[in-house]
């Protein structure tokens, strides 16, 4: 297709996801029955009634939705902001969110997602929150950040920002995702904040540009939130905190959930103290998580020049033992041969080896070969 | 046996207690063997080397014993501190600290053990702690003493120190159990501290008076305190600490262990977070406690005119619910039954019994009739 058909096919994209009622689950099914948005929008009332979960009242908006709806206007909004819309097929739109059951079928997104951001955690907690989860918010999102991992977040007041700033202060690269549409801020003392992360990160929705802040989507918006992530980290939380749906979904989407402890005797912990009785992993610092994520879906190579990443723990490596990595693949490779390659002595080679067993990023096959697993 | 005899088969033991080398599996052997400890201190060094874990020195040394040690100036030393040996096979030796793979075979109380003692809990942690843990210590333990169960602790600065505290405050029992001999304490800057469990409790050690407070002696006492209670919980605890060799006998004898979790940059909290990873409970209250507890071994009488304990969650219920479980037991009871023999309405019964069942405290058996499990 080329460029003006691309920009087609988003327009519409953009007119579907304007037509209020189409979730993502509806959305899906109106693609995958007519194949792409230009043809649900053109589809009859009769045909659209004939996918699940659309009723007679939804047809006839969908049907309608190119007499009521702009997509040029929506278009004009978006470019004022600096936004792009991303459509589920585009190379960019993120594989993580492509694997949970409900992805958005588009994404509004203010700065840039890259190949590194599939190295995303989430970092979430209270509004309503202490100076100690403040504290251990930004300390954790900064140990993120320093050893290349995208801290993903909601932009809300308290362990939210800390955990965007923290991202942000230790030079690494910080996601938002907002309930509302980017037209405005939400809450509105963190536009400037937002301007920020959409520098270093970006900032992103699945609801049309000018959608208010309604408490209803906000649950909708966290499953974006552990969707983009390997796994879902919660800071700080009160018993009733959104932040455990956050967490919630990550289980469900089969993310690792993540909680740090803190005082018995502090409200704003309680949430975390629950979510650790159910089996959450309880963090201290950085390396619990690392530790504790699996092997990657997909292998990222951060840099052109870089040996790709296969295991998050890889993340914390030495020199040496990256370069060592480097020379390991799928093919067994002998003690002699890394020695040649590397150039570090048998002694190093042998020690490395070892800690990279240990952390289970070689393994050891016939012959005292080795590979990556 | 006479009291006389009785005197005799306990100075035995005092006499057999004093020969440095016989740990608690050494005396059980030699015990089983010979039948009483008289018996042992008249053996032969040939047929005491007959027992397994006895070697050639330690059988002259048994053989001496009654050569080298006087039980009758041991006696006066106990009388002198208010100090009474209780032998095994005493009644008034902790039921609980039976079940253990190594009892001691003797064991030197001041103060009194009472039956209710059987519904003891641990509350160890670290001499060095934060502000935070020593009132969650105090705490704790009030909460604990309030519901009727014993405090049970180490005699140590910091958080043991803040448990017997609590107890006491809250006017519970609380029993100290001590590495060294009962002759001096330590800390010596908690003799007045000793002074008043005694007074509301029991202090007490399975050394002889004059033993000293040996490093290695520590990790042996740990045993005691988790054998007597039905579980252990670690308030606050550094990675080193010994609190977590009693959070291990713990577990080795089959007692529940709890972990208070705190701030993950305090080094205080580390070894509790530990245990939290390990699969210990995390307690942020009481109701924590009393909610993972399983049924008692044995019931518990406290007070004559009382209705025996089964759970320990029984020790948090209002007057009505512990007035409608006393008229329930091994035999099924109907509602009308019930109701005839509270006095209660019938709303009231059918209410209580929802509450006492979905606390696991009573049984639904067939025909509509309840027992307790």
């Amino acid at each position: 297709m080329n460029q003006n058909g691309d920009d087609q096919a988003l327009r519409d994209l953009l007119c579907l996801t304007m037509v209020s009622g189409v979730g993502p689950l509806t959305s899906r099914a109106l693609l995958d029955h007519f194949g792409d948005a230009g043809r649900v929008l053109n589809a009859s009332t009769a045909s659209l009634r004939g996918v699940s979960g659309v009723g007679p009242k939804l047809a006839d908006k969908i049907a309608r939705a190119r007499r009521d709806h702009d997509p040029h206007v929506e278009w004009q909004r978006c470019l004022e902001r600096g936004v792009r819309p991303i459509g589920f097929d585009s190379p960019d739109y993120p594989a993580a969110l492509k694997d949970i059951p409900d992805p958005p079928p588009l994404l509004y997104v203010r700065g840039t997602l890259v190949p590194a951001d599939s190295l995303s955690i989430a970092l979430v907690g209270s509004r309503r929150c202490s100076p100690y989860g403040l504290r251990i918010a930004e300390r954790l999102a900064q140990s993120l950040a320093r050893v290349g991992l995208t801290v993903v977040s909601g932009l809300a007041r308290g362990i939210d920002a800390a955990a965007h700033q923290g991202a942000m202060k230790a030079g690494g690269r910080t996601i938002a995702v907002l309930a509302n549409g980017l037209s405005a801020t939400y809450p509105p003392e963190h536009e400037d904040l937002a301007a920020e992360i959409a520098e270093r990160g970006a900032v992103l929705s699945e609801m049309p540009m000018l959608q208010g802040p309604l408490a209803q989507l906000f649950p909708q918006r966290n499953r974006i939130v552990s969707g983009l992530c390997l796994g879902v980290v919660v800071v700080e939380a009160t018993p009733r905190s959104g932040s455990l749906s956050t967490a919630r979904h990550a289980a469900e989407q089969n993310r690792e959930v993540f909680a740090v402890p803190g005082p018995v005797d502090s409200l704003t912990s309680r949430g975390c103290h629950e979510l650790l009785r159910d089996g959450a992993k309880l963090v201290e610092s950085v390396d619990d998580i690392l530790e504790e994520l699996g092997p990657l879906v997909r292998e990222v190579k951060r840099n052109v020049d870089e040996t790709p990443v296969r295991h998050p723990a890889e993340l914390t490596l030495s020199d040496q033992e990256r370069s060592l990595l480097g020379h390991l693949g799928d093919d067994p490779v002998s003690v002699d041969e890394l020695i040649a390659k590397t150039r570090l002595t048998p002694q190093q080679v042998l020690a490395t080896l070892a800690v990279l067993e240990i952390r289970r990023l070689v393994k050891r096959v016939a012959g005292h070969r080795f590979i990556r697993p």
